[in-house]
């Protein structure tokens, strides 16, 4: 009876109405002897050289057509957002489907993922963009080399301040986006909306690249941005590589505190008396 | 066993198939004391915020791209529709997921929200409103001067009558969809389909930018226009804005009383005998 | 007990699996007296009002704005395919969410609805169409009248023939997609597909137009064909409407012998011994 | 009882959480005597031609309209990822809806489809590409002829190893996705992301077409490519043809092994241990 579980996984029948998971401890060594650690290890390499490959191969593939010809910055965003939401549902049930270190970073914040792991997770992040880079410059070398690399750099017009800017919001919208899809409240609270956790996250990577593709060419994932750096190699994109890191790792940080301090602060107590949402 | 509940968060195995929450109250003074509605007061303010920063950055970058190079109005389409989709997946357990004036008009004329809540919601979307534009202005100052700053007015070729009944018909099918999406009697009278409610909800958005981008660039969002006039504070803008309230209300209005008295009137009689539906 | 309903509103604990409604009657003049026939027929006649408001508003603006700053042929296809998803969202729970008279023709012919219903539904359906783009033309007569009123017709290049199979196949993949979204054993047979009717059909209505706009505009759908005609009345348009009602009734009639004759024939009897679906 | 089943198909109340279906015997003779075995055959045969039909049909339209006006690569893209999302959901419970050789081989590789029934998937599929090329011919002929018949070629300035290696891992990221998509114990691991299949293997589709119409058109699909080469019918085109099934084939091979070698390995034992999943 006890193990009757809604199609969100969380029990109902209890008198809580859903489980919150302890935090993950900080150092966790057990997790070391488990097979299940390398395998999400694994997993997360090979989504991140999933995505730069095609994400990367279509910024050179749309380079090389010229604007009118060929897929467009909107079919750039759909690359990087449609690529996010097929790989977080792939990877979702082994590694948790981060694919990305800022949102490893804010989910370790937010203590759902102990330090060994989100070190981790980030070096495997790191690896599989260089690969999946790599992989691009290795089919398309002269291409590559002469449109850019698919590197993220400040465009003409814009200040780092803004770049920087742009990489604070658009990865407060990511991880935001995360934390609201595998909130384990949010059953209890708003059931009238099924978690479909992929849809929506891959949704928030397209909106971003909507907006800042123009500024820096959108990073909001700092193994996206080492990986096209270290393939490029070029000085302009190493000068300004650490916007794509502090930027996206602020963002997650704003995202953790606003979810944890201000979006679930007393959310049980209030939980009874909560009688906004239209629905309930 | 009385708390077992579907999917969709409705229970069944009562006589009556659905529960119809009462009607809110005009004032309800208690829920000033209530943390959870600072709260949600708090994530429409963020939710709007982030929604007209995405949004009129994307519509800046489009403008200084080119037509050719941006991503198009398609892509401005998608940014404001993509959004609402996201942030009314974020913040449907928070706030309801309004993000919207006339959103948030519509349901308080059918009793969801008391006045209160209405009245404070709107000022929360004003006022994230204009930080959203403001940030895109402190971004990129010179572009959001000289590209029209995002701003709704009436399209030369057009008529400020064709304007306001675009904003109406555009506002209907939003608060339509809205309506429709979280109609408490949905799962009892056709439960084939699932109520997901943020992806319908979001396509209304982005479907109504295709058709009325050319008219007057789309409110359907009066917290959308007035964020945008008060930033670029441009005559033109201002003395146009009417429509960008009028318009939204009216359509909300329209969509109200069309789901109230058409559709869900005598509903309940006529669910016996109903037979149209293909698959029931 | 017995009432307890799976999501997709089908019983389980039976012996059978799921329920087979039994045909429409031919002439159901019971129907006549409820209100739920009447509010269907409301429902039908607003649906595709907006649906012809939307769309062929669209076809205006991006005639208007030219190739390059509109929102193209890509564009198109979403608003008619994405507007299709939220209206039968919206609809489906109170007429079935037909919004065209080659849906409303296939599901007669398979005994969903009676010949009462289907005739009433087609009468809505044109009439609204007549009236949305009526609004349309209202919106922005000048522009109407001289960038073809979103009518239907043979492109230059393109015989009368290949329109019509072009319609004949577009109108069969559109019916086919309801019928499989809507098919009562859906459930017992695939269960780990869930019905997520809309969203597939609109896909289809989208889909099916990025392939034929260029042929004949695409109609799949005579009240949108009708409601063009009515509105623009030109000579070459109503000399070639036959097309956009003998190619979408033919094709519905196609997808309806497929559904009923080839993929649902024997299917009880197939259920126990059918072993190719990878995942039961 | 043990009939309850959830949204997913998959039993709970079990002591093993999920059902690993048994492998399917190599040759199975008594699959022949099924009429649900000819109706899947039919089935796959009426899903390419008509997946070969749309695509085609939208490439030839493209190029007829010239870059700027019409769909673009991005509408080809959708019109590719698009159909697959829908006939994979319209015929997923009819014939697992594989719709493309390379799929077929992956699950015959996993087990789950026995070798009779892979060959003669392979055979209806290739059939129903030339009969709806075939048809694209017959509609357009002219046009059909001069704009390269739909068929898959290695674009200029790119060598043969890289459309090879294009094709490899875009049908890495198709099959995969089909993998994780139908695993059974993907509901016992990570039951907060629902399976809706069919949205993710054509959003699969539609990216690896971003990425890769640039380099050699995208096949990832051999019958989508036999079907092009047959109607067209061109040196070129035949010279290249191999590449289009090894590839894929290549691919599918690969994600077959890295979702049971890698990611299933050991997963029942790792089950109890698995502690990185944020919601679990």
């Amino acid at each position: 009876m006890s193990k009757e579980v809604s199609e969100e996984g969380h029990s109902h029948q209890h008198g809580k109405d859903y489980v919150d998971p302890p935090p993950a401890p900080l150092l966790d060594l057990a997790e070391l002897k488990l097979w299940s650690f390398y395998r999400a290890l694994i997993a997360e390499f090979i989504a991140t050289l999933l995505f730069l490959y095609i994400g990367v191969a279509t910024v050179i593939g749309y380079k090389k057509s010229g604007p009118c010809d060929g897929v467009g910055l909107l079919g750039i965003a759909w690359a990087f957002g449609g690529m996010i939401f097929v790989l977080v549902y792939c990877t979702a049930g082994v590694s948790g489907g981060h694919i990305n270190p800022a949102v490893t970073f804010g989910l370790f914040l937010a203590r759902k993922v102990s330090l060994i792991r989100a070190v981790a997770y980030m070096v495997a992040q790191c690896l599989g963009a260089i690969c999946g880079v790599g992989l691009v410059k290795a089919f398309m070398k002269h291409y590559y080399n002469t449109l850019g690399g698919g590197a993220n750099t400040v465009a003409q017009g814009y200040s780092k301040g803004t770049a920087l800017g742009a990489e604070i919001i658009g990865t407060f919208v990511l991880v935001y986006t995360v934390f609201s899809a595998t909130d384990p409240k949010r059953s209890a609270r708003d059931s009238h909306v099924p978690v479909l956790a992929p849809l929506p996250i891959g949704f928030a990577v397209f909106i971003v690249h909507l907006a800042s593709i123009p500024i820096a060419g959108t990073g909001i994932n700092p193994a996206r941005s080492f990986g096209a750096a270290v393939i490029y190699d070029n000085d302009k994109v190493w000068d300004e590589h650490w916007i794509f890191w502090v930027g996206p790792f602020v963002g997650a940080l704003a995202a953790a505190a606003y979810h944890q301090y201000i979006l679930r602060a007393a959310a049980i107590k209030a939980l009874g008396s909560f009688r906004s949402n239209p629905t309930n």
